[in-house]
């Protein structure tokens, strides 16, 4: 079980994850849960390293961070011995998560889970603090933000559990965002592969990182409400999801902004340079469209998309270049947007890219940048249509009440 | 170099213990430092777990509290770091503290400093968390309120340091509370047995515990101020102290309370029943006067001290023993406080006592107990006595500014 800063941001809800916690121990489970720092409490610690240092140093910003999931575990731990049972909180070190030594943004690299099956066999409830483990070197390393979701899949692949629970502030994935799409569906089960694509076009009910290990490593997901007790949905590998709907779900994202590099000179190794600058820069780029030239030696153009907050520093980086890589004109629009479609049945399912694309025209939306994997269809569009192009996808792959879903995996497979 | 809550309670204070730490390292030393936790960091811990618990389980609140002076330390690293040094931050686990398995009242098994003696061969500057350890059990644990104090001294042992530096608010050990008497002096030297007096009587800048593993230890401790470069209180052993002054300073308390047991038989064991309930019932006893019987099977009274919270817990631990214990009366007096004098000298000067008595008479100061040690006389009056009673005695035993000083330990033999 995995609890979320706002499910354990108050004594109240700290109280609360804490019986969840104990109906799982009293059906019998031998539970583990991962906690996250409470609230806003990571963000508060940040925030006195920059009063101290203007460049805090990653090894003893990782040492200050890490504190937060610790209070988390032994509040949450107080609350369950008073409910009557034993729990016992474990740092990341002390739950043997082993890390490399990159700190701030450290790599699982083993789980050594002695200590925590020792617990469990002794009838404790074990509670373990997320986000952090120990390197190599035996300093405190952090999984980078949204680290416990990873922390959480990592410790259920390591103690064989039978599903990882992630208890989270929505009901669980959603065929869109509901907040655009009214009769947007809780969707029962979507495979790893889909959800990585929706972790990455925009759907932030899951961490990335968290969902590659479990799809690595073959664990069950099941994201669901730390609010009530209803299922969520359950992520889970394709062989399990029996029948490959078409189309799963529409996500989006706004907050884009588009550059392009116009009159790139034909020249290997361009392209190359143009990304190491901005990756050494810390612009984070995402979708990336280059056109083929017209004739050999011709110039190209190269479009990419990056979080409109970082787009004077791509700027910045970009500039002092042009003379030197031959770019006539940088161009920019700040204001873009994506929708994607995300489905492992379009795999073998021809013309969903047409009706995709027919739809947006049928809106009179705009398609400015398409990007593709076999399981997505991405579109960067104007950051104004991001709305109505969701609802008019929705509608036009009849994702919502209506569909037919896959045998229900909550009944016939998940111990609930 | 140990540095106390106020000491490091916002950031440019921590960047101030920070440059301190630098200098002693520029000067060419190998530095140790310990901190604290940060000003109110603590208290509001503390607060949380009420929140969630009437009654936290100790191994837990440790894991909780135990976070604040890794707070401290990480900041602090960063700070040094921003000066120029290395600086690294260890846990009390990773800095080798050994404890017992006696959640949030721990006692120092052991010291391994093998990791800190690494660091400081490398060339850093290493910085502990107080008040913590690890349990035999691998458990978090910490030492009780002041433990970082402990701490220091434990690992100015381990590392054989020259000395162990308490950075704190005020400037050292004085002959009595300056905001007593005006012309109380900052004492240069004092012995670790008058510390334990002074500590034990009153005295709160340094925890007794950690005066204790000083003397046992053999650590040379140094009470300074953090606010500036002036050198403070040498405590070392009583070989090192040169000349024996006959009064070294005057302490005092207030917020006592007395009670007294009338009618007690005189029969072997009724006092240990007596202080086994109230040690049972967390009732903190301090000073104990038995009269003698006037015959053989006549009643005894006994009278003791409590502070002064205490009183209603003692109350209410006695009343029901009354009967079983054959008391007749539980008398008691909420309005107590105590003035004590201290010095190595007085083992060998008869007279002390007697000019403490009739100096507190001559200002018709009535004297309700009194307890005595070879180097200390504590007497117990009434707590609006008590000022005027510091005043006098620093007075009548000429402790201001004319006294003559054993050498001066800060020139001779303290690298400063």
């Amino acid at each position: 079980m995995k609890f979320g800063g706002t499910s354990v941001a108050d004594a109240s809800r700290l109280r609360q994850a804490a019986r969840r916690i104990v109906e799982r121990a009293e059906e019998g489970n031998r539970v583990v849960a991962v906690l996250s720092a409470r609230g806003q409490t990571t963000d508060e610690l940040i925030r006195h390293a920059e009063e101290v240092s203007p460049n805090p140093h990653p090894r003893e910003l990782d040492m200050l961070l890490s504190t937060g999931e610790r209070q988390s575990c032994a509040l949450c731990a107080m609350a369950i011995n008073d409910l009557g049972h034993r729990a016992l909180s474990l740092t990341g070190s002390q739950a043997g998560i082993v890390t490399d030594t990159s700190h701030t943004r450290a790599r699982i690299l083993q789980v050594r889970a002695e200590r925590i099956n020792e617990a469990l066999d002794g009838g404790w409830i074990v509670l373990v603090a997320g986000f952090q483990g120990v390197s190599t070197a035996r300093d405190v390393t952090t999984l980078g933000r949204g680290g416990s979701d990873t922390t959480a899949v990592a410790l259920a692949d390591a103690v064989e559990a039978e599903v990882c629970e992630i208890y989270t502030d929505v009901a669980g994935v959603f065929s869109a965002d509901p907040r655009v799409v009214a009769d947007a569906r809780k969707l029962a089960v979507v495979s790893f592969e889909e959800m990585l694509e929706m972790a990455a076009s925009g759907a932030r009910v899951l961490q990335l990182r968290a969902v590659e290990y479990g799809r690595t490593h073959g664990v069950r997901i099941h994201v669901r409400s730390s609010f009530d007790g209803a299922p969520g949905t359950l992520v889970v590998g394709e062989e399990e999801t029996m029948e490959q709907p078409l189309i799963t779900a529409v996500t989006h994202s706004t907050g884009e902004a588009r550059i392009t590099l116009l009159g790139l000179p034909d020249r290997p190794g361009i392209a190359g340079q143009v990304f190491t600058a901005l990756a050494e820069a810390n612009v984070n780029v995402d979708m990336i469209i280059q056109n083929e030239p017209e004739s050999e030696g011709a110039s190209a153009d190269l479009s990419f998309t990056v979080p409109r907050e970082d787009l004077r520093l791509a700027r910045e980086t970009l500039d002092p270049m042009k003379d030197t890589l031959g770019i006539s004109t940088v161009a920019e629009d700040p204001d873009m947007g994506r929708v994607s479609i995300v489905g492992a049945g379009m795999r073998t399912h021809p013309g969903v890219a047409a009706k995709v694309f027919s739809t947006l025209g049928a809106e009179g939306i705009n398609i400015e940048m398409i990007s593709t994997s076999p399981i997505k269809i991405s579109c960067v569009i104007r950051e104004d249509d991001v709305r109505r192009a969701v609802q008019a996808l929705h509608a036009a792959f009849e994702l919502g009440p209506g569909t037919i879903e896959p045998e229900d995996p909550f009944t016939s497979r998940v111990p609930v």
